[in-house]
């Protein structure tokens, strides 16, 4: 192991990604130096992490009081992100609050690990230009675009097709009819992996992996043709990547997002770790793989469509879910109210052709006031 | 695609592996040169192959006059793995054959693609020193240690540790106190793979996987309590490799020689191939793995003894079976006989420390001599 210190600002600390983002620091360490912490709401959790970790610089949405006093400074996301002293940003916010601060760290040149995935959704093309031009690396830390990533590793000039896995979430097998009447609690409660609520619900109507079909065509300069999405309801195969000579490699754990958020950290190591339980074969006994049922999942369709277009179609789509998660959470609408609401913004959406930053928050700012007022027929 | 032309020798150019090497030259004509071909038995296929690749050398057991005449030398086996124009030896023999060949190709430098696992198995230390020390590589051909291969290929460091997949053979659900009546055409009816005879019946008895846990052991420097055998009757996935940190890498393809024999051919490159059928994650349904049951599979068990032991133990082990399984595809001894007659000559065999070639051969010469004398009791 390298005995340098990574300088590491973490962006939604008191969220799923960035309580086990300090997991990782606690089990290394002498590998992390915490130079900031960002979180939204949880100021008791923010105000114990300030506690432990003494970070240098805090950014927060309510009160300074809710926090313990001590030598730190409050900024923005953007400018912890972009800081001097901040050599490593874990992006782990949700929806289209990483995007400012991404774009502002990778201006900087800092290394981003990327958990959250609107950025890409959003402004594909912008991130990266900016970061190819600035020097920046993006690291992923979704579990899939992470084992796509592990799996190419030394023969990226080989990759002839990607195969995304999705565990189908908790009602792969519920009648269609059913879906309508679903609770919010139902929607949560995901077969095989923890995560936070909006990517829970997201992985539900598979927005979620549409999503990352999109950023995996970003991360991987990889055409929309040869990306695949297979249900595995197992949630170990996190995804396959065929070379041009038919040869298909794999990368399995069980599920569990300490594997791929270490991986970002460690990069380009491996740390040694026994505290989370490893994937055995015998144990494990079958692997199953189905195909992707279009019906059941028309979220998954209406992003893939979306990213395809391209334009602002994708910022649209991203915003317009956003906010009919939240009206879902709320009961607002019902469970297949979401992609009804997601397609009447798509379809209602005047697109910008390559857009600027300005022309992408324009059209987020627009699907968001059409979410709000959208009703069901 | 590099334009470099490989000069290339094939020592068993009659045998499955052999002929599906020259299937990867007809496919890549530009990519190569035959330079050497050469066979046992089959004189009529080695003639086609002579007017079809024009070898300066050939190397054949039978009398010249059943090959065309032409523009070629007469050589053995070590002239021409050895041979100044030759780069690439591809040692597709079987069993002891090509130990003497193999270790000749490495002293003058060569790069080695092994088929042939009894290399390993009777030499590995000999053959790895003598490798090191003149710079030669050795790339592996087999499917299992080819998935390692590929899986840990550009983080060799970072390796726990190592899953070998077995097919199980043909026998694998078959009642125990029925193996001593199957027949060698059984045996030979592998459900998944199409190989050699030799290897074919070693893979009915697992012999087969106990050779390559042995070579894996001295290809990747792994220590045996790290190397694990899983049964997976799909023979799809061909290894598991476990990182430091947990994670699995695996190498997936359909039972098909071709994949890894052009691996090795088109190293450090992976050549566009559309001719054999890939992998596909939802119609192939589900993968299973299973425990291996050594009661099943004593042969297995004794490699992996005999690996451990080290020593002559190995050679005495690849000596004895092979001698074995000529007497089981003879009818003069049963199938379950195999793991008996090995088992006798490893515990009445008086070992040598540190053996250099000539006490390696002593005891294989020795094990041949125990094994035609031997007789069921």
């Amino acid at each position: 192991m390298g005995d340098k210190v990574k300088k590491l600002a973490i962006l939604g600390s008191t969220g799923s990604v960035g309580r086990q983002t300090l997991e990782v620091v606690r089990a290394y360490p002498q590998k992390f130096q915490v130079i900031g912490l960002a979180a939204g709401k949880n100021m008791e959790l923010l105000a114990e992490q300030v506690l432990e970790f003494k970070p240098k610089f805090v950014s927060f949405q309510n009160s300074r009081n809710e926090l313990p006093r001590g030598g730190w400074t409050a900024f923005s996301m953007e400018e912890m992100a972009s800081h001097p002293e901040v050599e490593l940003v874990m992006v782990a916010t949700t929806g289209k609050a990483g995007l400012a601060p991404t774009l502002a760290a990778i201006s900087a040149g800092k290394t981003v690990a990327l958990a959250n995935k609107e950025v890409f959704v959003m402004a594909g093309g912008l991130v990266l230009s900016e970061a190819h031009s600035r020097g920046a690396k993006i690291l992923p830390v979704d579990s899939e675009p992470s084992a796509i990533w592990q799996c190419i590793h030394g023969e990226e000039r080989n990759v002839a097709k990607i195969t995304l896995t999705a565990s189908g979430g908790p009602f792969r097998a519920r009648p269609l009819k059913e879906l309508a009447s679903v609770s919010p609690e139902e929607a949560l409660r995901h077969p095989t992996w923890k995560m936070g609520k909006k990517v829970t619900i997201d992985s539900a109507t598979l927005m979620n992996k549409g999503m990352e079909v999109i950023e995996a065509h970003w991360l991987f300069d990889v055409p929309y043709d040869r990306i695949n999405v297979v249900i595995h309801p197992q949630s170990i195969v996190h995804s396959f990547v065929e070379f041009v000579d038919g040869s298909v490699k794999a990368k399995l754990s069980p599920p569990d997002m300490r594997f791929p958020i270490q991986y970002a950290l460690s990069y380009p190591e491996r740390w040694p770790s026994d505290s989370h339980p490893t994937f055995s074969p015998a144990a494990t006994g079958s692997l199953t793989f189905e195909s992707l049922d279009s019906n059941r999942y028309p979220c998954f369709q209406l992003a893939l469509d979306a990213g395809k277009k391209g334009d602002t179609y994708p910022s649209v789509l991203a915003a317009a879910d956003e906010v009919a998660v939240d009206l879902f959470l709320s009961r607002r609408i019902t469970f297949t109210d979401i992609p009804k609401l997601v397609e009447d913004a798509l379809s209602q959406h005047r697109p910008q052709r390559s857009p600027s930053l300005d022309y992408i928050l324009a059209a987020d700012e627009w699907a968001r006031e059409f979410a709000s007022h959208w009703r069901p027929t």
